[in-house]
């Protein structure tokens, strides 16, 4: 089946049951490339912007990013996107997996799904070819089941699933979308907007080949990030060895794990939940994504009393702080199973970990009790309850039907003073990672337009000597800044790093890659055969977080919901940087700057029309303001 | 003599008669390159915006660009700067042949000449051995006899040799800064400040070879360039056969032939001035500046009553639209006599020819008469009149010494309304381009820091094509506009390509080379070995754009003294385009526009303090405003 690189658009309208392409040309690629740039545009041109998250105006974007499919690692990934049920807002997740790659196999760039259907469905695309078909047999079940039924029933083991769990289907505001079970596109609460839609998969089977302009460059970066991890570049290293959880004992060292909702930053059970106790204990066996050599996805199994299956992989680290230190559990096992939950039935482990940790505070100050919680104790360090409210969650019952609609709304239904304790931005939970040992990460929590999210935004610890910022001097940045540097210099970082972390995001691109900023570069023309430059990268990453500005503030979000957590203004509890917190005058300082660097307007927070006319995006109609 | 590619800057105080070396790191290096780099550095860290140009207190600096010197064709550039006595601001001039690259090859990056010499100096470089010597005996002398003179007393006839003629030591404010006799630095009157100092010229002579990273890669774009002139290329073909004298015929099929002081655009005498017509009559020969195979440099020679000798070289483009169209002669022989006086006195060929045909106009409205003009009948069309009043203006005598001090104050000192039939900004002279054939131009004469300049401006009538707009797209600019667009989406075009431009005055790249925007930035990674990005690059452009209009307000001048010339609101007289008039209102939405874009205040027309931090410059003292 022969098409182009730069390819069609599929668009599902479930209230009609119709199909049809839409095309987009070279130029429309250039400026906005994908993933992230797909969702703004169709948020843009298509939503109305007070339409109900969970009803038929709403798109759900499936978007491939513009490496997704290629022949090299980090290229697995996809952007699932719409008006977020969450946040009432710009909402997108990057997820990585198989299911983006065959997708494009497919000869499609991305499936928008508009409408509700009036019965469970599930579309089938294989290549051409695309059917709506019943689902009603597949509503209900975890997600495993639901993708083994697929593979037989269109009678094609190579099927990739992309589908949402029973989390979803009840609309849950913290559901996920989930590819081949175990990769979730975690934030947002997209899982309920795909089961408002009563949308409950979709199988793809592509046989195409996603044509390169340059496929010996695409090669040679491919075998250049399997060289680095033959090699034994520790970093690759310990992401094969020990994937995202290895990562924790740094976290840990450095006073940065979050522990019992953020009120620390070293937990004592770390060394019972990391990643190299995982490797002794309860791993089976490594994971990946599409092309990828490096490995750094989990499968563990548990025949104790959790009984995790190896079908729903295993933790990744975000969970297993969110399940663990944030919960102030140490039980592995128990932290896999509160996983292993949340991927059979489609919710974010994020957002559900750090809601349930949210809620052992109030527990622990007294503000809940177990007449609230139906009878489970919710201390922290409890992993069982950890596991019992979690499948209150999935089931929406009692106080699971509270806690099902994020901790911000829970602690807005409950009142009593519990909502100070919500480690929130727009409405959306923080993820683990604390800005009390990396100060600009607040600034990113603040502004993202997808609320509080740890992908597109600068983690600056990282960048404190002159080696690790070497990397960053094709964005202009050549001197390293302290962590708890918010001058305007830190801020200059932040957005440059932020903008090109967007640009990552409409690549498609996943962040744990090596790939250096002309690496992309390069991979870009390969891909294109286009003379695309780091100016261009970093512009249309500026553009695409444009735009989902512009769609926020069409939403009503203003400048005031960037409003980085109380939490952190507070000193944190424990550890090396006890004591550490974000000093507000600072960080009021710092979002000001923010704000005028990246040409946003201080009261509505959108990007300014000069900006926005600087940015090529003087047709929308916020450019005439 | 062994020295690193990161080199030194010579100091010389002609108060004190004291030289050092002022080193310079590659970080600096990094974030200014050199060339407009270097002149903005020390202007904005040395010089007291408060100071009398042509006093002790300003600087001359002569700057070598980044690539200056280098063996490949259009890097035999340099440049000159200082507060300008002719606009009271920024003064930079770009100029071409061989003493930059003899600078760098002795080892030098650039000389910062301050105080004032009691006595005519000169400045004589060999390597490392720096001298202050008598200039008395050169004082008042040509400079091909000064040039001469030097070579002989040296006793090396490969000294290359950067003067003034005597305009610049009768502090004519239109007097150059000349390299190798006929390459000027004609703009902003440069040459005035050397005079003031009383320095006469600089000889230098280098024996060490600048050492490059990567000479592969910059031996492949000389060949390259070298190929393509080879190869017939048309537009370098052009230049090699006629220079830039060649373009005159396409400028005047365009409508955009600068005629009787801008008043109309075609000249009925274009075809008896332009470079066909010198290749055909008077020119004995190309010339050519370091390194370059285009060799675009004319040599002329007359016998007849001009007697025009060779040492002066020929006029090029801009002087023969100085003194032919816009002055309505065309008699060849006398525009490269005044050519000659121009290269042999020191006078920048643009603003000497531009203030005649000022007074010409006045002279034909009845506002002057041949009583102020010393009884010279300056109708337009009278060549004898023209050199006659050069020749005045050079021995600053009667009408010629009042001319002498530029247009602008020319006509403050007459008054009776031949103020508006000035074309300045800044009291600089517009140069031979008509913005009425290309409305974006007429927004870069305004906002130069050097007031009006065709250099680092916008031509955009070069860019109506989907194919000549393709060099852009590492730029993001990937739509042509039509030549009377003033729209945010020209405003940006406009932002982008005179920040470039603005790179390559640091870069010190000739802009008649044909290395697309991708080369350039691997020319300058193999010069350096660093890992420069096109967005550095861009930004470097800002940044250095930026100082420059930091100085500027602290010279006082404000965003109002940002005013497109008022002729260009008037109907262009004839041709093509008559009637095509900048529209005020459409230029003056587009200011708004290009002062929103480029982050600079609407009152002091300086860089907001923000965006004095996002280019990485919060050490100025602005930057905490």
């Amino acid at each position: 089946m022969p098409y182009g690189f730069f390819g069609r658009v599929l668009r599902v309208n479930l209230s009609a049951g119709t199909t049809e392409v839409l095309p987009l040309d070279e130029a429309w690629f250039r400026a906005y490339l994908g993933g992230w740039g797909l969702v703004a545009y169709v948020l843009l041109t298509e939503v109305p912007a007070d339409c109900d998250p969970l009803g038929p105006e709403n798109r759900l974007i499936i978007a491939a990013g513009l490496m997704t499919g290629a022949p090299l690692g980090g290229a697995g990934r996809n952007i699932v996107g719409a008006k977020s049920p969450l946040t009432g807002g710009f909402g997108a997740s990057e997820v990585g997996g198989f299911f983006g790659a065959e997708l494009r196999r497919a000869g499609w760039d991305g499936i928008i799904v508009e409408g509700q259907a009036e019965r469970p469905v599930y579309l089938w695309i294989r290549d051409d070819q695309v059917e709506l078909r019943d689902a009603a047999h597949l509503w209900g079940r975890p997600t495993a089941e639901v993708e083994e039924a697929l593979k037989a029933e269109l009678g094609d083991e190579r099927v990739r699933v992309c589908q949402i769990g029973p989390a979803g289907e009840r609309l849950c505001l913290n559901a996920c979308v989930l590819n081949d079970v175990h990769h979730a596109a975690g934030r947002c609460g997209l899982g309920a907007v795909m089961g408002a839609k009563k949308l409950r998969a979709v199988a793809v089977r592509g046989t195409g080949t996603l044509p390169l302009a340059n496929p010996d460059v695409i090669r040679k970066w491919a075998r250049w990030q399997a060289d680095l991890l033959a090699a034994g570049d520790p970093v690759i290293k310990l992401r094969y060895d020990y994937g995202t959880p290895g990562f924790l004992p740094i976290l840990q060292a450095s006073g940065g794990l979050p522990t019992r909702n953020f009120r620390e930053g070293v937990f004592e059970g770390a060394e019972r939940i990391d990643g190299q106790h995982m490797a002794a204990t309860i791993l089976k066996g490594g994971g990946t994504c599409f092309a990828c050599p490096v490995r750094c996805k989990r499968i563990v199994e548990t025949h104790d009393e959790w009984q995790v299956q190896p079908a729903y992989g295993g933790p990744e680290y975000e969970t297993i702080a969110a399940f663990g230190s944030l919960c102030g559990v140490d039980d592995l096992p128990a932290i896999a199973k509160a996983n292993e939950l949340c991927n059979a039935y489609g919710l974010d482990t994020i957002s559900a970990g750090a809601t349930i940790a949210w809620a052992m505070e109030c527990f622990e100050r007294g503000l809940l009790t177990t007449a609230d919680t139906d009878g489970i104790p919710l201390n922290f360090g409890n992993a069982r309850a950890v596991v019992q409210m979690l499948e209150k969650i999935i089931q929406r019952e009692g106080f699971g039907d509270i806690l099902a609609q994020g901790a911000y709304r829970a602690a807005q239904i409950i009142g009593r003073g519990t909502e100070q304790y919500v480690l929130q931005v727009k409405k959306q939970e923080v993820p683990m990672h604390d800005p009390r040992i990396k100060f600009a990460l607040d600034l990113g929590y603040a502004t993202s337009p997808t609320g509080a999210d740890h992908v597109h935004n600068l983690h600056d610890n990282a960048f404190q000597t002159p080696e690790n910022i070497a990397g960053l001097r094709p964005l202009g940045i050549h001197r390293p800044l302290r962590f708890d540097d918010l001058s305007p210099a830190k801020v200059r970082m932040a957005r440059r790093w932020i903008t090109y972390r967007t640009f990552q995001n409409c690549l498609g691109m996943c962040i744990f890659m090596s790939y250096s900023i002309e690496a992309q570069q390069e991979i870009v023309c390969a891909l294109t055969g286009w003379d695309f430059s780091i100016f261009e990268m970093l512009e249309v990453g500026e553009r695409v977080l444009a735009m989902a500005r512009v769609f926020n503030a069409r939403c009503g979000l203003r400048a005031a919901d960037d409003a980085p957590p109380a939490r952190f203004f507070e000193p944190l509890g424990n550890g090396p940087l006890a004591g550490s917190f974000i000093p507000p005058d600072a960080m009021r300082t710092a979002l000001q700057t923010y704000y005028q660097m990246m040409g946003w307007d201080p009261y509505t927070g959108a990007p300014l029309p000069w900006k926005l006319h600087e940015l090529d995006l003087g047709w929308l109609p916020e450019a005439d303001a």
